[in-house]
């Protein structure tokens, strides 16, 4: 049994730590039907802790890089004809073989469709949900406090991650707030969207979505932390990004964890 | 009123150091129709200026981030039929709702229907077009003289910006010449199509086109020499160019700009 | 005529460095059909050796861009429709012209009908063939051993790049073994993709494609060794690798090639 409340919060560095670990040694197959700005910074945030990225969303080879995956991005960003049809596919072959997948509904609230979207993927059951407060308004209807954040998490039966400055895990039960980051995080395209592919690859080697999301966001806010000390702006904060995930140990997590 | 000729040259630095500053504070929308090889250095020289990009292409989405942006940014790169119908769709956006947007044909030399295309966007009102040499006398159908620049300028009511060793910028009635730059800027892709999202930044929150062209050629040359100065390959001047950028003032475009 | 066997592998650095200054003296074209992830990385590397990336799929263009170019890259990644046809116009100009061609089958192991999409190009004449052993194994339909990888060159007439902690090249009599490159160089999304780029760029200056094909991955290793040794992780390696890319001389070759 894992702890709860503040004994979780005391726990999840070393169980961060431990799934990084876990995700390091088994390098899973994370497919990811992702935007096209993000596809590289996400293949590389993927491959920086040993996980292989895939990125195809042709209709006629989705389902074959399905089959072979462990786990599922599916983000919602520059959404269109041919990503909608991968989507369908991937996530009728993640349902039949009980593939874990990740929903990011990027820019949902500037688009009406894209969120109608989105909403229908609510009831093909994402393990967990990663999304900003925006985001999260137009997805669940609702201001996202923490009261909402929990409702909206137990009727779905999914983790969500809410990023931003802080960043807030819940589940029906469980809820954690992770402080760790750095601001340049926010001047580099598709750090959300590559945070949501690191959520998979936990997913991929840790069935509880609420902790493979909150160790997925701590380990990324601990990367950018390290990150941020050592640029001197976005893009030196870029390149020293990807070097702290590589490099990132058990020790590092537990040190810097801002974790309540 | 503001200054003409040598005058203006003169005034530019702190001109654009003032625009640079109103884009950091306000943090203009730029969408970007845009190929998929520069969205993401696009999207991250807009970030490193506290700018907001979006890049869908989608027809069914297309309008609703127009709708929202404060400019946009139409360049022809791998232009397929998905960017042209969105093309379309943005431009009427942008025109019930005067939004500035900025042209940048890129490679139409090499293409017929491209050129054409780029041809037939000359009548929906670009208010600044940014491109080479070799493009301008693909559209403008004449050699890239002053007096030609000028002349087009003026037909198209339009400020142009003809980038290459020194960037030559004119409207109807005004021309400036910027000799700031580094010869790595040509050894990393997208730079010229991230100097055309830059312009349309500067527009976001400058109305004279012929002034936030000017001002977006000496920012991004002043960024592009300091990084030049501190980068060993193309490798790391791409990084240092986006640290440089983040951190620009007007003492380092003021002392380094090569302006007349 | 050129040395063969244990003379050639010595002769290699020699005849590599040789290539690389007419790569940058002639700046090629090469036009790449590739994956939305590798396009970036792809033009970068191409751009470090002086080389001029374009990337259009668009049927529209495609024949245009075909026809300027130099020598073409079809890489098989993120797979759709515009792809396929794209492919199949540009190798009919290529043909015309007798332009020559670098296949890379990216991931056909994991998708039938792309392997069936590859194989159907081996009939198109590619002048070189870069992948990985499982690639090898699914489009040859037989294991990547010495005797395996001459029979399907000498079948295919083409020269053959098989890539992986070392690098066997081989066409119908020759073959050499590389053992250059860094472990970093497989934690970068598209390493693969962009040295196949490079062959295409060697190709564009040295009909022997088997010649052309050593000296790119040889290259590729070296500069990967260098940068090996100055990264601290993949973000800063990635930073490396296009500036050793770009200062690479015939010195360094010489001094650090691994050839057999």
């Amino acid at each position: 049994m894992q702890p709860s409340g503040t004994d979780f919060a005391r726990a999840l560095p070393q169980l961060a730590a431990d799934i990084l670990l876990r995700v390091r040694r088994h390098g899973p197959r994370v497919h990811c039907i992702t935007n096209t700005v993000a596809q590289e910074l996400t293949a590389n945030v993927l491959l920086a802790v040993n996980a292989l990225p895939s990125m195809t969303i042709a209709a006629a080879e989705i389902a074959a890089f399905a089959d072979r995956a462990d786990s599922l991005l599916v983000n919602l960003g520059t959404l269109d004809e041919e990503r909608r049809a991968a989507v369908g596919i991937a996530l009728d072959r993640a349902d039949e073989k009980r593939m874990p997948w990740v929903l990011d509904p990027v820019l949902i609230d500037v688009s009406a469709p894209r969120a109608a979207f989105a909403r229908t993927l609510l009831d093909r059951g994402p393990a967990a949900i990663r999304l900003n407060a925006r985001e999260f308004a137009a997805l669940a209807e609702t201001a996202p406090d923490t009261a909402a954040l929990a409702r909206f998490a137990s009727e779905r039966h999914c983790a969500i991650g809410l990023t931003g400055e802080t960043d807030d895990v819940a589940d029906a039960t469980r809820r954690v707030r992770i402080a760790n980051g750095h601001a340049l995080m926010a001047r580099i395209t598709a750090m959300g969207c590559a945070a949501s592919a690191l959520v998979a690859a936990c997913l991929a080697v840790e069935k509880d979505a609420f902790l493979a999301s909150a160790s997925a966001l701590l380990i990324f806010g601990v990367a950018g932390e390290i990150a941020g000390e050592e640029a001197q702006g976005p893009g030196s904060f870029a390149t020293a990004f990807l070097d702290a995930l590589y490099e990132l140990d058990a020790g590092e997590i537990a040190d810097r964890a801002e974790v309540e």
